[in-house]
């Protein structure tokens, strides 16, 4: 059984009534975020039960030492952390000198969480008896800014219920934090100054080695009625933290508010000696707009992204709200804005996978962000990457690859690898070939091809040159082999020759000779400053094209499909229908050696390289695969559902990919991998989108054309979708009855739906 | 290059001049032990340099906190390590107010360290001028008795040379220790007392978790011309430590010394609540005996062991010292009088593989137990699996088996695995096999059946149970295969089909089914007892016949020989003659990945499978697949040249047969694998005595009788060997001209020499 306490609802995710075991869970699910920062949905006051306290800053980040048994040449010396960072949300209450803690509190009633997705606020509300008999209702808002994004606001509204009685607000800011995960139990932060000016408080810290700058800051002040009181009471100044009382005698069923403004300065964007400065200036800011006012631009910028990237879905309540759940949280984690940051797979929501960007942003968010936001954002991912391209090619070097080889990180968060499992960390090298295709699907995508010749050719060469060291000459099979990888599917480890591996890498080279061509003769000067600067010479190309024409590809004639690896038909070929449902999800149940054994995928890797490269197979082909390979997926990994969703839609199983759809969309909602406490699966998220633009929408881009082949599940009576494609915005309703194509923006095109050409102007 | 200060000598570990960096190599090559506990030959004296300190008692055992990167199901809670017990052995000097310290001292002349193997104790001298310039001659005797296996004694001597001076001696007890290796800085030990007794000091501590106690203990006296001094002249007491000082005005030229006995009562020998008792009554047995006497037991204790155990080589003395210091290490490691101990792979040496049971015991120390001591001290050891069979059951069960399939730990303590990295833990599950194989040595070589009705049975029967489980069928292939497993060639991981564990699979299914029958004829009552127990029924072991009868060996028809495991051909082939020799040993230059796709064999893998069942095979056979795999193999394991010895030997390729000897039986020696400062490699040194005993003087027992075909390497004049074999002492002596075997013991024997019968009778 999954989880279902989440009520339904087009726009907000509501969750009604108080139970503990559900405390870790919804802090996940009500995070909030707006690109640069985000925090899990724990409480303002303090709360003495289970929960998983967590705030994090973008690109903040922390070398944790590396903790591992047996350590490999070769593994990287730390494990970069996204790192729980000084908590601003704090507001401890007392009622009548007792502390509120719900963990306490008795006959707790209406107790009711919601975010509220179409405008960007969480809200938390309840009635609870304290321990000394008072009975008060919280209602508590708050939201992260979008407009001023290093601020956030909270209103935190209290009324006795049965009695008269003095509330004391004690907002503050705490850098006494720690990791759940730091390996070593190591200091992560160092806090430097602490200060405070009448009802403002600042804590300037920087993270040990990394050297990261910031400073936490609050401002609050009291509402009770007309009574306005921004000179809190008295100051408590710890060595970690700092904070304010604002007390207040409270008539019998009057509300008392207490606004509290928090968030962080760091030096990524401004100077180090004066975020003290920034912080004032931005508290400046908002404390004049107020809380109201900050809440409208909320709503407007919410309103904005919505406009663009929201997916209706009439018919079904439940598959509208995970859709938007999705584009939310997406949003929420990462805007485009700063092509420093990436998408990292737990967003601000958790601390597991550590690091911030995995081969997730390029096969999977890529199109999302392609076609939701400007192709500007896109290519600031792509740009990303080329800036981490020396750090590849140290990372390819660590492990013995010479002249320029690049091997791009499993995980990171400077271009560094920081992932040490010797059979992901130097095995599950398939994510080189996802940087180089993302390259590809750009500019098919934009038609933008500025990337290549500026940057993405040496990106293409590093990549390449890998593939090239990596496979060896089997003298047995007459084919270049490539031994000892982890395919995406990493219930496997170690295996030989994974078709998607070797497929991927096959098409990298000949990918990098067709764009060294295309450079050559359409850029001339770049391809003379790539070609010297990377020392490329015609024997290395010579060998890229005897590589990519003699790859070996495991086949089995008896299936007439390729072999996820060598030996998988060795397998007992139990169809995951007859598993025990007990010991599922197997990785939470069986050990490790049972696992690889065993012929079950944790998600889509034959059908992966289906995926990316559809056009080189029939739909027949497609067919075998898929009907070989689901029935032993158990879709474990949260990038799974969303594939498959798209191929069962194209061979038009469109109650499987129904399925699929919900189980991506709901995912973390309805917590099918038992895991949501940990944190959202950020990345998978654009996997939902997929699901629908390109499963039930059959958008594809097809010789330089954009192309639908709209169908849509028997379970909904319309959805819609809007796509930036080439400056033009074009927008999609799909209904039984068939299917609305309109361009709002833009040039005049050319598309083909269901094959047939159809020019669209502007309405 | 490697080590060579250590000169030949046929008797003695000669180390001559002082060198700072040789410093942790030499306190692992002068170790002691004597079977119950060992010691580092750490000086008495404090030294400031870099040093690695170690005391270890046998069977002590800490289970640290294991330390992982990614945590997989089925993983042990604890990783077991021989933890670094107090230390005995300090005597702090000062000269005239001047700690000694070598560190400090100038003008460092005659240097010596002297393990005399034939005689069992070490000693060290010097003459060295102190930093305010008084020149002193040092003389360390120090040795761990074994008639008084609780005890060891030192004796310090020192001379000033060129002016009177005051001498201080402070020996003492430390329990203020720490593991190098503690992978969370827990402290392993609890010190509950300290305390004094005149000359004697005493600390009573406890192991954290495992609740060993142990009181660790010294007495000292002050020897000067005819002036004994017995009562110290103050005693320094500290939290964890307790010491005496003996000071002494000693005439420019004459000698001081101090006589210090110590060690450790343990409550596997004494009752926890009577250990100071135990010390007081060994330390009065000793004292009373004085250093002299027991240092003539010391050595007419060690001429029993060499009586039987000694192997002569004239004409090569490297090859001489070689031998005996292999056979020195493994009776101080194991004594045989325990069952309840084993044989560590480092021994008392070092810290590194924790635990002290690995299938090194079985596959490669038993031949040498059986042969030089009474058969009740290998049965002993297979006893030692037996009282661990429930642990090994557990173990399986952890990995999902069931029905009482037993799998044996990689590395124990007390029948627990307690090693965790998957490849090796969950997968190199060959070790299983081995135990099998020794109770088929041990009846073989000895003709002692009855350990197999009496408790061998059970063994057997857990093991082929595993083996069923973990095969499955194979449609494809219509053959039973086995799927990630990891061979005894560890660079490779998580492979199909590796021959030689299928192989020995198939071959424990085949015993187990043969011991069944014999003991159901033979032995009805244990029969019908162990069935009962083990709930066996016809249904399984008909299974196990199946798989038996249908187990897939790969086979390349190419090269006419079996195929380390499936896919071998696909690798790069080339030579390790063909590698750079800087990139040598590759385990310490190329990161885990290729080194798992490179050819490379890390130690005997389908040739360990040819040493096991060389019946099975015809030496033509042994031949092409020597000739096969051997040019792959690196030998990076200590286990490997051994196995290679013997088979050249029988292959008559005696030249290199003699290089691998020298390579294994010099391995620490000359330090081939650039580690010995963590210790000594004491499981491979009973392979060295197999490399002689079964390779050169060709020792099998075949249909029930004793084979020798002697051979000899050229470099020697001639070498011999005893044997044990059923109560009688052979001894095999084999020159250039020819070889001749006598019987010094027992009834006549007849024993096939080079395939022709001979008749044995006392001499």
């Amino acid at each position: 059984m999954n989880q279902d306490y989440i009520q339904s609802h087009p726009w907000s995710i509501i969750e009604e009534g108080f139970d503990k075991e559900r405390i870790k869970s919804s802090e996940s699910l009500f995070s909030m975020g707006n690109g640069v920062m985000g925090q899990r949905a724990n409480f303002e006051e303090s709360y003495s039960g289970p929960t998983f306290q967590g705030s994090y800053i973008g690109g903040v980040y922390y070398p944790d030492k590396t903790r591992v048994g047996w350590w490999k040449n070769g593994y990287p010396e730390y494990f970069a952390k996204v790192i729980n960072a000084p908590n601003w949300i704090g507001i401890d209450v007392s009622i009548d000198g007792e502390p509120l803690d719900l963990a306490t509190c008795t006959n707790i009633k209406n107790f009711k969480r919601e975010l509220n997705m179409k405008e960007g606020w969480y809200r938390r509300n309840f009635v609870a008896t304290t321990p000394n008999n008072v009975e008060i209702e919280v209602v508590a808002t708050r939201f992260l800014s979008l407009s001023h994004d290093e601020v956030g606001a909270i209103q935190f509204e209290i009324t006795p219920m049965n009695t008269d009685a003095e509330i004391v607000f004690k907002p503050y800011i705490d850098a006494g934090i720690t990791n759940e995960d730091s390996n070593w139990d190591d200091k992560f932060w160092n806090t430097t100054n602490i200060e405070s000016n009448k009802n403002r408080a600042f804590i300037e810290s920087h993270t040990m080695k990394t050297h990261f700058n910031v400073c936490t800051f609050m401002q609050a002040h009291l509402v009770y009625g007309d009574t306005i009181k921004e000179t809190p009471d008295s100051l408590n100044k710890e060595e970690l933290a700092i904070g304010f009382e604002f007390s207040q005698k409270i008539k019998k069923g009057e509300k008392v508010s207490l606004i509290k403004y928090g968030g962080y300065a760091v030096d990524r964007n401004h100077d180090a000696n004066k975020l003290m400065e920034a912080a004032n200036s931005v508290l400046d800011e908002v404390s004049s707009l107020g809380f109201d006012k900050l809440l409208e631009e909320q709503k407007k910028a919410w309103a904005a992204i919505w406009e663009m990237s929201d997916i209706t879905i009439k018919g079904d309540v439940k598959a509208q709200q995970g859709i938007r759940f999705n584009i939310f949280q997406l949003n929420q984690t990462y805007t485009g804005t700063d092509s420093r940051l990436n998408i990292g797979p737990k967003g601000f929501t958790g601390e597991k996978y550590g690091g911030s960007t995995y081969w997730d942003t390029e096969a999977y968010c890529l199109p999302f962000y392609m076609a939701t936001k400007n192709q500007e954002v896109a290519r600031k991912l792509l740009k990303y990457r080329y800036n981490h391209l020396d750090k590849a090619i140290e990372n390819a070097e660590k492990l013995g690859f010479t002249k320029g080889a690049a091997l791009y990180p499993m995980v990171t968060m400077n271009g560094e690898e920081c992932h040490n499992e010797w059979e992901i960390t130097f095995e599950e090298i398939h994510r080189n070939g996802a940087i180089a295709y993302a390259i590809y699907n750009y500019t098919r995508y934009t038609q933008d091809y500025s990337y290549v010749p500026e940057m993405g050719l040496e990106v293409l060469i590093g990549i390449a040159r890998f593939w090239q060291q990596r496979v060896n000459w089997s003298t047995h099979r007459n084919k270049y082999v490539m031994l000892g990888v982890t395919g995406p599917n990493e219930y496997e480890n170690n295996v030989h020759n994974n078709w998607y591996t070797n497929y991927i890498a096959k098409w990298c080279l000949e990918y990098t000779l067709e764009q060294l061509n295309y450079v050559q003769q359409e850029y001339p000067n770049d391809y003379k400053r790539v070609l010297e600067k990377t020392q490329l010479s015609n024997d290395e190309t010579g060998l890229w094209i005897k590589v990519a024409a003699h790859m070996y590809l495991p086949y089995s004639e008896e299936h007439g499909v390729y072999l996820q690896q060598d030996g998988f038909l060795d397998k007992d070929l139990v169809r995951v229908a007859k598993l025990n449902k007990k010991e599922r999800p197997i990785n939470q149940h069986w050990s490790w050696d049972r696992i690889l054994r065993s012929p079950y995928i944790k998600q889509a890797d034959t059908l992966q390289g289906f995926y990316f490269f559809e056009d080189h197979f029939t739909e027949q082909e497609l067919e075998k695969h898929f009907d070989f390979y689901e029935p032993f997926t158990v879709h474990e990994s949260s990038l799974s559902p969303c594939v498959h969703a798209i191929q069962a839609a194209k061979l038009g199983r469109m109650e499987q990919a129904y399925t699929f759809y919900l189980r991506t969309s709901r995912l973390d909602l309805d917590d099918y991998n038992k895991e949501v406490e940990e944190g959202l699966h950020i990345t998978s998220m654009a996997g939902t989108w997929m699901s629908i633009v390109e499963g039930f929408g059959g958008m594809r881009v097809r010789d330089g054309k954009l192309c639908f082949s709209p169908k849509i599940p028997e379970q909904w009576d319309r959805y819609s979708f809007k796509i930036n494609f080439r400056d033009r915005i074009l927008k999609v309703t799909v209904a039984q009855s068939g299917t609305i194509i309109t361009m709002n923006e833009g040039e005049s095109l050319e598309i083909l739906v269901n094959g047939e050409p159809i020019i669209l102007d502007q309405q």
